[in-house]
């Protein structure tokens, strides 16, 4: 495995995987569909994976041993109702089908804890079931299986991280630390509702090396990329506000009984392919307020 | 629900399908990949639906109000691990979108038994877990899960029909009763393994008739398309060994335990749809040794 495709590699996630690749000393060809930036460690390339000419001729021009697929509609909040979702299904499997075709071997394909039924509460590969909310965690849930299928038939390497509650600079404004971190940064007061329920959250970059080592490994299938240290979202939120030096300005109410626990079995990340997070989450959190309130000033 | 657009037309299924909704007075637009037939019922087109292009001019030129999509890989037995299920999921996913954008309001699709989880025995739309064994299985259950969020997201009524076991005049030679049919016709010694297996069977022409009934009612969601009258293997093939007046020739073998029973709930399609067979199964399957062997005559 030397030369390795990134897909959304100007993504949230993307943007930390292109880096861990090239410092790894691989060929790694980055690709994004704006413009591409000014870095020379990897070889970019401009492409709207949805057109099949486009997708047809960054494949065939790139010729990859491996394949790391984070590019899909990701637009929060509106990417769990989006109908693009089932162009990126279609388009993930013509692109998958495309790179095997021309010798492809290996491929890490972004999945999502939103692809498991939520009321299971810790949720494992093996044996919690599949049963999405969305439409954006029915077309995730229905490519893993898919994909997954068509390896183990082709002898193609198929594995899919399935991400859970990712957090970290860059993230979209509309999500919990950032819109937070902006309220109080404003003096405004903020509400966190649902401030008992439990969630694995995992750093952005964490969870970029966490896929750089499942694609490093010879795991295949389904594989939860979280930190398997679950947090309450209130203690989350008061981290924030604490960093924003504005816990008089924070509420935080409880949620409805429904999906209160969402939490990651990580032995397969942490036993087949033996990666574990190297710093706790809420140090992290606390870097990503830093981040975020400075960004903010 | 007055223009309705069949694909499949000409397929082993479809072929029943357009028959029935052009004597209910329906406006049929068919579709086929291979010549159109000589059938002045429905209005034929001949479109290769893997094509984006053909795919969008064919339902931008008809307008229907109603797709009934039966085409997909189909060859047995090589459907079952067919790369172009993979092919076949991204254009049913487009076709849909695109005939929805265009102001098609009711869809039925194709789906099968295979994406249950055959360990289950008596399978249940609402309570058996999808676990296909096969990527014709597996691709179909995507596809129907895809479809069924996508039409409650959008408003699309979407209605998946999975198919039990069809069977009746024009099915593969590799199937259960051509095989064995022309096996005995020749003279042949035939052996039928998995004989105390049971198998919810159906007759093709019913099960066009359940999907047309499915069509016509305002169901959404998956429904099983079966008799509802289970049937050992074996005992149909000593059918077809007595209708061809050669029980002589017919030795019958136990299967592995495993996949012992596959059977359908029917209360969806019974109750909610309003279909029952009106001829029995085995009375059916006479019908089609008796087409089969004057075939082979």
């Amino acid at each position: 495995m030397k030369r390795i495709l990134v897909t959304g590699a100007r993504g949230f996630v993307g943007r930390h995987v292109t880096p861990l690749l090239a410092a790894s000393g691989y060929d790694v060809h980055a690709v994004t569909n704006h413009e591409p930036p000014n870095d020379l460690t990897c070889t970019w390339h401009r492409a709207n994976l949805i057109d099949e000419s486009q997708r047809e001729a960054l494949i065939s021009a790139v010729g990859a041993d491996a394949l790391v697929h984070l590019a899909w509609t990701a637009r929060p909040p509106h990417y769990w109702t989006d109908p693009e979702n089932l162009r990126w299904l279609s388009a993930t499997l013509e692109l998958v089908r495309s790179f095997s075709s021309r010798g492809g071997t290996r491929v890490v394909g972004a999945g999502t804890c939103a692809e498991y039924d939520w009321s299971t509460g810790h949720c494992s590969e093996r044996s919690t079931p599949l049963r999405p909310a969305s439409l954006y965690g029915t077309t995730k849930a229905a490519c893993g299986s898919v994909l997954e299928r068509y390896g183990q038939q082709t002898g193609l390497s198929v594995a899919w991280g399935r991400l859970f509650f990712l957090f970290g600079p860059g993230d979209a404004p509309s999500r919990l630390i950032p819109s937070l971190t902006a309220a109080l940064a404003r003096g405004e007061r903020a509400c966190c509702r649902a401030g008992n329920h439990v969630r694995d959250f995992i750093y952005v970059a964490d969870a970029a090396a966490a896929l750089v080592a499942l694609l490093e490994s010879e795991v295949t299938g389904a594989v939860n990329i979280a930190s398997g240290s679950p947090a309450r979202i209130g203690d989350v939120a008061r981290a924030v506000a604490e960093h924003a030096k504005r816990p008089d300005l924070l509420s935080v109410e409880p949620g409805p009984s429904q999906d209160a626990v969402v939490t990651a079995d990580v032995s397969r990340l942490r036993g087949e392919v033996g990666w574990r997070p190297q710093v706790d989450v809420m140090a992290r959190i606390d870097e990503t307020v830093r981040w975020t309130l400075a960004q903010a000033s």
